[in-house]
């Protein structure tokens, strides 16, 4: 018998007690012994639970139990989650957590503790859901060099796009539909201006650099609340959808770019896909050219099958590591300035100024202008040939007269 | 240092040693040692060639050789293939392969032997080319009761299907385009047949079913040669595409019905986005909902990039077994009779017999016209509200007089 521990008994941690529940012969099957959720320790009470029996507000009692090898750390946020994990791994406990602010923060000690106490610190479901990423990424493409990484890593801004899409409607409007689904928080700022994004690629990004760690706060980010009605129409002439994408390139081996904001991408893409609360992250690696991963990127059972499978592997590699290769910090610069990164982008201007004038403040690369949405203002596309840094891109909009907006345009890498 | 040993020096044999050479150093930050290609086995002298230095022809020098701890095979076939594997797992060597054919003919054997032996069989690279799938279903999803697999899973057939309907050409054009690009073989019945997609699926339905062996001859299978012109233009008239799909339904966990057959499938589904070479796999599971792994399905690189990751992977778990569920032959019937399977298919019926006439053929479920595509036959959806089972679908048509084909309907499980 294997026993787990769950820390935090909200949506995930719930969750992830019901899977083992529900799935308890195929789970027995797969490892060869059952698997029992022991202790879940929370600040709350929960009377008349089915799982009342093991509840307990004291870490002394959850921790002081020897028979719990696994833990899962389902309480969110890099506070008493950090605290709780250290314990945990110090303990020789393996850690599996869907939580990706910690893994984006303190994901190097944490790893660099599991191994050190021959445990394992897994985090599979802080990415994509339930969608498997981090194990194909890590372990299955570990013979590539990995080029790139584009991915629709947030559920509540991509159903923001998609509803304003189909329903023409206005961003706050969507932004409500998205809050009654319950797709969206209260307070949506974490996922709308991007972080939640920011800190999903910081993580792809740290194992396709073979553990180079990335922070989270080196990585240039825009959000999606600039998005306009206009934009969407733009979008839609042009045959694009608009998504927030995070971009990682890493031509050279040594520097990555990395980028998060909204981006046109081609309806004929494969990453446009992923509609409404849908995720996508495609992967190009060096020898298996592109792959892509697509599914919902969150939701209470989906996570806790990213986190259950996280605890097999971690029970089957029981008193050892499973051989996550431990992030570390580089003595030199992992991410390269954004500035130097090529871009191509529509632009919107006010008025009706003609292709030379706007072609002024773009050298060495094109301008082509797009068929006009409305009497009011032109849109330009720029950068389609020639070379046209985001340094470049971001000097010409900052002398144009009459400039409206930038959103830059994804080129396809399969 | 680990070392290597690979069997067969042909695509994938000689694509293992150039991606283990080309990203070295990748590898070996991953493995935390070098890896390295020791020695070569194949029938044929590779004179000046870049690794004539490691060419044998005999096989007791290759097994003799006691620093290879891992061995590549890359011979192809259940012959003189199942002999080395035997022979190599026997020794306590992991054995990593792409032989759809073997390990869905004799995985049963191998993984159990392998677990003896204290070492792997590992075949990612059989399914699906490059794309991560094996390990994902069998690791990541482990936590889940796979309900249905839905896959593209042949590149062959996918490209003459996407030729057809792009380029408007027939079917025996189309696999002249394929051969002229290296997408078919001189000989392409296994892929046209549907025999590659029936190995792949029963390999993919014999991990979702806990390792209850799947033997693809029991997999009802219908190949694409049948295909026409007139198909591919009723197929774009109703938005749809035409793709060789393979189905696996497993809804009570114990008997799964499981076929291959060409199918009409929605330009807006997820698995449409595979056109041309491309693979792509829909997974549902009971926790996770659904997943879709998309990429290449094959080609010297991407192959070798499965292989060498499962490389890595045993290198990793050396002396033991790398936790794959040996697979087992089930006391009891695993694969139901296809004829109970629920169906919705497209009819084709010459002349232009009405819709009533049609209808007395199919009680307990609806018949639809479809717009006529010429003056010399008619075409009816059958199936899409009611229940038509495939034994009733059989009879009906082959009542039906004037009946010239039929094409079924896909229908998603997101």
């Amino acid at each position: 018998m294997i026993y787990v521990g769950i820390i935090g008994f909200g949506v995930v941690g719930s969750g992830v007690a019901e899977v083992i529940a529900m799935n308890a012969q195929k789970i027995e099957r797969h490892l060869g012994q059952e698997l029992s959720v022991k202790r879940i320790l929370d600040i709350r009470k929960f009377d008349n639970h089915p799982f009342s029996d093991r509840m307990t507000v004291d870490p002394d009692v959850f921790f002081g139990d020897e028979d719990i090898s696994i833990v899962v750390e389902a309480v969110g946020g890099v506070g008493i989650a950090y605290d709780y994990t250290v314990r945990a791994l110090s303990s020789g406990r393996t850690v599996v957590t869907s939580n990706k602010e910690l893994v984006s923060t303190h994901g190097v000690e944490l790893m660099q503790l599991s191994v050190r106490c021959g445990c394992s610190y897994l985090f599979e479901a802080s990415v994509g859901g339930g969608i498997p990423i981090i194990r194909p990424l890590h372990r299955c493409l570990a013979a590539n060099r990995i080029m790139t990484i584009t991915g629709i890593l947030n559920g509540t801004t991509n159903y923001i796009l998609s509803r304003m899409a189909e329903s023409e409607i206005d961003f706050d409007h969507a932004l409500l539909r998205a809050k009654e689904k319950g797709y969206a928080e209260q307070d949506p700022s974490t996922d709308i201006e991007g972080v939640d994004t920011q800190r999903k690629i910081a993580i792809l990004s740290s194992i396709a650099m073979n553990g180079a760690y990335v922070d989270p706060k080196e990585i240039h980010t825009e959000g999606i609340s600039s998005i306009g009605v206009i934009d969407i129409e733009y979008a839609r002439a042009l045959g694009h959808k608009i998504k927030l994408l995070a971009i990682f390139e890493n031509p050279n081996d040594r520097e990555a770019r990395i980028l998060v904001a909204p981006h046109l991408v081609s309806s004929d893409d494969p990453l446009a896909v992923a509609d409404g609360v849908y995720n996508a992250i495609f992967v190009y690696g060096n020898a298996l050219g592109g792959a892509m991963f697509y599914g919902k990127g969150a939701g209470k059972y989906a996570t806790a099958s990213a986190v259950v499978g996280d605890i097999l592997d971690g029970a089957l590699h029981r008193g050892r590591n499973a051989h996550i290769t431990p992030w570390y910090y580089a003595e030199t610069r992992v991410v390269s300035p954004f500035e130097d990164k090529q871009v191509k982008a529509l632009i919107r201007v006010s008025g009706r100024p003609d292709i030379e004038t706007i072609a002024r403040y773009f050298p060495g690369t094109t301008v082509d202008a797009v068929p006009f949405i409305n009497e009011k203002e032109s849109a330009f596309i720029v950068g389609k040939e020639g070379v046209l840094t985001e340094r470049e891109l971001q000097k010409a909009v900052s002398n144009l007269s009459g400039f409206i907006s930038k959103i830059r345009i994804y080129t396809s890498e399969r």
